[in-house]
């Protein structure tokens, strides 16, 4: 049996990490482990440049001009084309616009109209919420049949289902779908597959295309570093993208949108789910993040993150035992993305304590803590540092303090 | 009858006009004079330094904090509410989210879903092309009704038409409607009225509240001077918005965003329209334009307007003359936007060779030469100066150089 990890152990780890070298890419905080990552992503250094050229240089001396001669108006593509490495897709399958929401609306909506006959759409109860109010909106008449958490998808299914959209990882726990097997077991239903991977891009490798997937939907804030808010992405598979119609018919995917014509016809391929302008300084910071996302072998980062979690999950155990914490995460790495929950009830004083101490997570009712593991920037010592805070916070009961607060949603 | 005007008069003009210290505000770029706000208007100065404190210091330092700290989650609201005295409505009826065809899509399915025994769209043939679109992609099973161009609207109302959607200025010819007459109008005929007031918000005064107007979209990257593809608005009146329901039912919209609920529950007020996370780099600018707007007296602007655009149409019917020009806009000031339209068939040639000397205007198909008149940084010697690049492109003929291409959609 090993002897017990120590820091210098993890310093060790450090050493011999070759993603190391991509933490100076980022601004992060002096002071700071940021293990909320997988809620928002850190400032990529070399964004500040580039919003600064969007800004003086594209939009301050081009002008008008810079739809044309800086590329502006094929933002959508070109970033989408960039990303697609990521989701293991193929370059004009993807397009980075608007945000998840609408775009999950596009692509649900092109995919209920691809099985008529059918009037059911499969979700899942603990889906990102917004994923669910998106079915109720766009579903119209259809019916939203929601799985409990760890009941059996194949319970759903039948042949009144037309679309199932499930997430990839969950928000809460760090649960890791079997991309192949689900999205299998749904076509050998007669059903399409939407992911929602919002939670698992640029933090483990996806494969969509391998996959056989459907239509996906996700952000770029989170793992993938483009900034607040930054536009989401949306990929649908080469196959149906002539055939899908969704109801966000503006003028940026249309076939010929300087021909203003009356009517509307759809651009061929993955360009008709554009709608439109494109804000296109929210673009800006993504494109350095996507200038480091392609020197990141896939495979390496998910070693990391397995690592880095699993690592996390050894610690707060062996650390924080007695102190009422469970794991709420999936113990075989197989089977998590790259963050581990842990639920207490006092969990969200205990997430502002450590945030005090400049450890920062976060919390999401009712009880869970999460932590995200980012491979991209965290060191193994961030690791042993961030449970050493977690002990000294439940150990010395310094979250009961008043400035914590009470119990509440806002992190 | 008064003597010609010569540029010294227009220099005098400049002298008494009380904008004229706003220009200061803009980096225009040296030897520029650009008419083209009206498509995309230029970079305030202060935005510089608005995005590098949003890039460095609320996303680089405050990460995943600033959601709360720095506003960020209510930027939609807090921006809808500076925003509203530049179209006239309370600040509890607009909000700036998404783009200006994700907007007219929300508002449109609200408006359908409050005459639900009415099943007829009525809009212009002539109106902005996305409009049309959008209204084909959210009438479902609606029919779409269109004027042609000089049209009555009375004879599309019916008892069948559930709502009238018409640009408030023609972005081809910045012919003006009477907001309130033709409101008026549509009331009586038991319809709603939704505006798109892209090409008249930041032209002149917009009184959507003093009309009785019941949605309206715009965009902020044209006379508001936003940045490129910033975020757009949309505007519901108070008596609509707790009956309003609209299919993009997404997360920024839940009464409780962060409760996490499975079923949708929309937020009271105006923000059950909105859907996904701000794209937050995009609203900094924006803040920066609006700083200046805060300051600025509409019926002045208006003022201003009126006097430059007819003094460009005086100037270029005097100068210009013999060179097979015709004008598009409507001679009565009352009656037209900030801006002026100058048919030509070789119009895509002249726009190009005009830029090319640093006269920016645009061209809409067929043969629409577009010249914008935004009254915060354009002064009268610019006017001047415009038109007679205008009569040395006709009059040498210079724009038949092969450089300047074949007639083409693309500006």
């Amino acid at each position: 049996m090993a002897a017990p990890i120590e820091r210098s152990d993890c310093a060790e780890l450090d050493r011999h990490d070759p993603l190391a070298p991509l933490r100076a890419e980022f601004a992060l905080p002096e002071g700071t482990i940021y293990l909320d990552g997988n809620s928002l992503g850190p400032l990529p250094r070399a964004a500040r440049d580039r919003v600064r050229e969007v800004v003086d240089v594209e939009w301050g001396d081009g002008l008008i001009r810079s739809w044309n001669d800086a590329g502006w108006f094929d933002k959508p593509r070109t970033l989408g084309a960039r990303l697609a490495p990521l989701v293991g897709a193929e370059p004009d399958e993807v397009v980075v616009c608007d945000s998840t929401s609408i775009n999950l609306f596009k692509v649900l909506s092109a995919a209920l109209r691809l099985r008529p006959d059918r009037t059911t759409v499969v979700s899942e109860a603990g889906g990102f919420p917004t994923d669910l109010y998106i079915i109720e909106g766009a579903a119209g008449s259809h019916r939203r049949r929601l799985l409990d958490d760890g009941q059996d998808l194949g319970e759903a299914l039948d042949d009144d289902v037309a679309v199932v959209v499930l997430g990839h990882v969950d928000y809460r726990t760090g649960r890791l779908r079997d991309m192949a097997r689900v999205t299998e077991r749904v076509h050998r239903a007669g059903a399409l597959m939407i992911w929602d991977v919002c939670h698992s891009v640029g933090a483990l490798p996806v494969r969509l295309g391998d996959c056989d997937a459907d239509f996906a939907v996700g952000c770029t804030y989170k793992y993938v570093n483009g900034g607040p808010g930054s536009p989401a992405f949306l990929f649908a598979a080469r196959r149906h993208q002539d055939s899908a119609r969704q109801p966000l018919s503006g003028w940026h995917g249309h076939a010929d949108p300087f021909a203003f014509d009356v009517d509307y016809q759809p651009a061929p391929g993955v360009s008709r789910f554009l709608v439109g302008s494109p804000p296109i300084l929210a673009y800006a910071p993504l494109e350095s993040s996507l200038d480091i996302w392609n020197r990141v072998d896939l495979d390496r980062l998910r070693a990391k993150s397995v690592a880095l979690t699993s690592l996390f999950l050894e610690l707060a155990e062996r650390e924080c035992a007695g102190h009422g914490i469970e794991v709420a995460s999936p113990r075989d790495p197989e089977q998590r993305g790259s963050q581990i929950a842990l639920r207490h009830q006092e969990g969200y004083r205990i997430v502002r304590a450590l945030i005090e101490r400049g450890v920062i997570g976060d919390f999401r009712e009712p009880d869970v803590m999460r932590f995200g593991f980012a491979p991209l920037y965290l060191r193994y010592v961030d690791v042993w540092d961030a449970v050493q805070e977690l002990r000294d916070v439940l150990a010395s009961g310094v979250w009961q303090a008043d400035r914590f607060g009470v119990r509440s949603a806002v992190t």
